[in-house]
């Protein structure tokens, strides 16, 4: 099987995408990270994929008279360098009706049990601070497909995450991190092992 | 310490009332049941609590004129016998607010991870059709005690289960019943050892 052609969106540190550009490198995923595009400047990520020799571009949204004509943009550079799957990677922007039409396969990782603490004004640290505020005992991350609505897609992996007594955002972020660390690598190797097929809601993983 | 006199609500079949009929004989949650109300007279959980020597009654809410007489009359019964909890164990009624108001504390067991697949609406195996309709891979159950609104109030226990790709509501169900098990006599037990405190949403569980 060819390797995947993987673009990847981001907004700061890129521990996630360092996942990927990990098991990417070692094999373990069939496919190459083509291109990383971060909407900030001083995103620690574009260090991460220039540090392993991948192409990195910083485009400023400031730069464009519109959310849409940013996301044109983007469209253009993914297009360009023929990417298959998109992942979002701690990418905090909002993206365009146009962007998530233009490709078939975009992924995100999300720090909550979707569909508990997502959606709108849901990101980063906001997510285990509701969580804590709730009192729910559980929590966890998702890995799902994006469609138009924020949170929304097809759900590819969850795993959870106890929420101790004495947890804060800090200590509670740290152990779902781990968990997304380990989550999204799995499911962007299960889609360059074309082991996911989707069915309505449902994502069904071929064994 | 003494005993907690414990009063139970039932609609239905009754195995969530057995785990606590088996957990308060056996000795190991520090309470009694003092009576079973059912809301259906065909309620296979009053014969459990009668072959356990648990006085039991069927209150027909067809014999009231309103819901809120009905619960004066489930609040009266439950006054008489001077009871400190209250469990709904699949009691499918909703409550008036002088009920929730009459007693401090009203345990419920849900069949999802709160605030997932629950509020008006998500019942019974309603809550494992959505859940398979949204095709999350993680769902389970959550003990919580009970305020005003629908679902809402302090979580004291939740735990998962994984959803499979060939779950169907019936082999769904099954599975989140085993927790609902497991769950609902121990947060009756912890709560009979004085182990819960209520501060604001978070139930803290002492060691």
């Amino acid at each position: 099987m060819p390797r995947v052609k993987i673009g990847v969106l981001i907004s700061g540190g890129g521990t996630n995408l360092q996942t990927i550009i990990d098991n990417t490198l070692n094999g373990t995923i069939n496919g190459e990270i083509n291109l990383v595009i971060s909407n900030k400047k001083e995103a620690y990520g574009l260090k991460r994929a220039e540090a392993a020799g991948i192409e990195n571009i910083f485009i400023n949204p400031k730069d464009f008279g519109s959310m849409e004509d940013y996301n044109k943009r983007l469209i253009q550079e993914f297009k360009i360098r023929d990417v298959g799957l998109i992942v979002l990677a701690g990418y905090l922007k909002v993206l365009s009706k146009e962007f998530i039409e233009s490709f078939q396969y975009i992924m995100n990782i999300h720090p909550s049990l979707i569909p508990s603490f997502c959606g709108k004004g849901y990101y980063g640290e906001k997510v285990h601070e509701k969580v804590l505020d709730y009192g729910v005992k559980v929590t966890g991350a998702t890995v799902h497909f994006v469609d138009e609505g924020t949170d929304t897609g097809p759900i590819i992996l969850q795993d959870v995450v106890e929420v101790k007594a004495d947890d804060t955002v800090e200590t509670l972020q740290k152990r779902v991190l781990e968990v997304e660390h380990r989550l999204l690598p799995q499911a962007v190797k299960l889609f360059c092992d074309n082991k996911l097929k989707i069915e309505g809601r449902r994502v069904i993983i071929s064994q």
